[in-house]
């Protein structure tokens, strides 16, 4: 059986698999951030050379318009073995990371790899550099153990998941025929409900993120002289912001809620049944029982899972020093996202919101409103024989139960798959919980990136005895 | 006639008096930022030095205390001439400044004083350099012009009032049988209410600073995986701050309003009779006659003099970079004042807005609560013979009538006089509503300046003349 010499080679070549991730983690590839281009694109060089290696076909496919230069895509085709009559899988991940600030609070640079006690230190770790080297050393070890790669595969690097996305839609569209020919995508960029409760997920949730600022006086104000006699934007943008969300914190946009759907009772048993502690959850994020809220009538993972939110991600505006300064800010500002499920639209959200902010625009202010990115939602059928592989794959990897679940973060390239070239995705992901993705000190414990190899590897199998 | 020589003087040496200014203005004296420490030091022994060139014995006081050192207070004495049987006269000023961001806002070098147009652009041109200067020109002259200077004179210079005056309590405090000497406190803080019409001012308004911040979980989270299961600490900072005002615009704060004077129908006429033109200084500022607003039922001069107020000075919390991050915030703050006004109480008020905010704490998150400093309001006797004697010497320099009124602005040191040392204070200001105090590209009329020099040698006169 191919299958054990490729498990076997994966145990014998642990330590190198660890090493080389820690050469691409060592690479700054912030893609929001226009100083780190130059790392961004080291880091897709990094992806495609290892690819090379394997003998996959890869190479750098330029992105961006109209002067705007995009982070380039990693792209490779392999046409599998000549006797492979399995379905043909785009791989999808992305190789760009999230910002690192507040950098004081890591306890060792983000760029420098710690590998101890079981973990991986580093941003990107486990979204999503770990993750797709847990497919890329799949690959390896079936290069290295039976010399050939068996599936036909299609593989999509991003370098512009953390920054929204920008310029995926059009070079989906530009090469939609060539992607169109695949059968399904495959993801490996989700979580695992625990260390040994791996999972699928068949629905991620959308995304509408934008950033407002609040005009008022055309200079800072002094505010003894002032105090009293003009709108302050600061005080006028809580005001506004904070009626964003009513008592039974449901967001009150007129027709938010359009698209969402209805949880079936099934549903909901099914996830009830997963024995999610909540309260477990909020302890290891320093917060008690009471903190357990959110939209009325919902459990958290209904919540997370199934319904729609809005967050205000940052805020700023006035003075941020030491000390006192009384001042009446000229403007203030806010990032807010809308966190969307099923079948509602980011674009209609974010003129809903641009509408409500225009319809209360305090005395003598105006809005300036930027829409930075969003990512439609996506839910896929449970019937699917990939999604079927990938289970019998996990569970052969891991020998235990894989549930089905659903993931409350966003993957706007889901919901480009289905749109732009009708596929359906499956998502095999190995992140825990507690990996602090978007935070300082993110980790991957190295259980998970094993698991995450073996699974693929074991996928692959599965997939060269279908068709 | 001396006074006649004297104002000769002041027109014969106004391109020095300039230069002098100058000088003191290019030291960054920024009292609230620890680095400047040693700037704000030189910006004190400039002018001593200046105060011991024209035979004012004048030293430097240290000030702070418990490891926490403060700064320097410049503090001068003089007997004036044999025969003087006027006021003792307490002439307290500030050689501190505010913070200069944001920087990028500055036309010229905010320490590098342009003299053009009629003004010098500079941080400190107006508060308080400029307006010190003034009376230090005036003695100059009386000193140049008659070979002395013939009040009883005490000065008190402080670099702390940008910062809260934290030593300044203490200081008054332990000097306060050597400062209860003098008859009345003299200010030159305030403004003039246009080019041509000169004000005494008899009231200021107090202030309560405050800073807030609003934990939440111990780290910040992944909008996706946590958004909608726990508090995001921004969202919740909102919705507490958006609670602090009422439809009318009043502060909501239970007792907030206690101290606070109801203004007789003689003082609201004879302020409206001054013909303020409220829309027109909000047009200087950008903005149209709709940001007239303010507590419901009151003039915009009555809200700025006579009625309290809160603003949010500066907020900030999560992201702010360029682009999206999908974070929610650990935590989120604040810099909350109030201005106050009569008899309110600073330290009651803090305190009102603390148990206003522990009443308002979001589940699962706690505040961290700082009280930055304040300073109580003050009013003064109309009835006052130095009062009267600075209006008319006012009149004397200016050829103008010189209305009483009331400024917005807080100068604690105002109420400190009156508490600690029983003293009135007579607030003979020259700024104008469009120097930009506390704002990027401050500047002085040098008109102003002029006047100011030109009246406070009227107002020495004046004062040789009572007893």
């Amino acid at each position: 059986m191919p299958i054990q010499a490729v498990v076997d080679q994966l145990k014998n070549t642990e330590a190198a698999q660890l090493d080389r991730l820690c050469d691409w983690l060592k690479i700054p590839s912030i893609s929001t951030d226009k100083a780190y281009a130059d790392d961004v694109r080291k880091a897709a060089q990094w992806a495609r050379d290892r690819l090379q290696e394997i003998g996959v076909d890869a190479a750098l496919r330029e992105t961006g318009a109209s002067g705007e230069p995009g982070h380039p895509i990693v792209f490779a085709e392999h046409p599998g073995s000549a006797s492979y009559k399995g379905p043909h899988v785009l791989f999808y991940g992305h190789y760009d990371v999230q910002p690192v600030d507040p950098l004081d609070l890591w306890k060792s640079p983000p760029f420098e790899p710690v590998v101890a006690d079981g973990r991986i230190t580093a941003r990107g770790s486990c979204d999503d550099k770990g993750q797709v080297a847990s497919f890329l050393e799949a690959l390896r070890a079936w290069k290295e153990a039976t010399g050939e790669i068996p599936i036909r595969l299609t593989i999509l690097l991003e370098g512009e998941e953390e920054s929204g996305s920008v310029n995926l839609d059009r070079f989906l569209n530009e090469n939609k025929a060539e992607l169109g020919k695949a059968d399904f995508c495959l993801i490996s960029d989700t979580g695992m409900l625990g260390p040994d409760e791996p999972a699928i997920t068949y629905g991620v949730r959308g995304l509408a993120y934008t950033e407002i600022t609040l005009h008022g006086p055309d200079q800072d104000l002094h505010s003894g002289l002032w105090g009293g006699r003009v709108p302050n934007p600061i005080n006028e943008l809580t005001k506004v912001l904070a009626q964003l969300w009513d008592e039974d914190r449901r967001v009150v946009l007129p027709g938010f809620y359009e698209g969402v759907r209805e949880l079936t009772p099934e549903e909901r048993k099914a996830w009830a049944d997963l024995g999610f502690d909540q309260i477990a959850a909020l302890r290891k994020i320093g917060l008690g029982p009471e903190a357990d809220v959110g939209e009325k009538g919902f459990t958290a993972m209904e919540r997370e899972w199934a319904r729609p939110t809005c967050d205000i991600n940052g805020i700023w505006g006035g003075y941020q020093g030491e000390g006192a300064k009384t001042v009446i800010a000229s403007h203030a500002s806010a990032k807010v996202s809308f966190r969307l499920v099923d079948d509602q639209d980011p674009e209609r959200v974010t003129k809903l919101f641009k509408t409500w902010l225009e319809e209360r625009t305090p005395p003598g202010c105006r809005w300036e409103f930027i829409s930075h990115s969003g990512g439609p939602p996506a839910t896929a059928h449970t019937d699917s024989p990939y999604l079927a592989a990938a289970r019998t794959a996990l569970e052969s990897a891991s020998g235990k139960h894989a549930a089905l679940i659903k993931s409350g973060g966003s993957i706007p390239v889901v919901g480009l798959f289905k749109t732009v070239c009708g596929l359906e995705t499956v998502l095999m992901g190995f992140g825990l919980d507690d990996d602090r993705v978007h935070s300082p000190n993110e980790k991957f414990d190295i259980a998970c990136f094993n698991l995450g190899a073996c699974a693929h590897a074991n996928l692959i199998d599965e997939l060269t005895r279908m068709g």
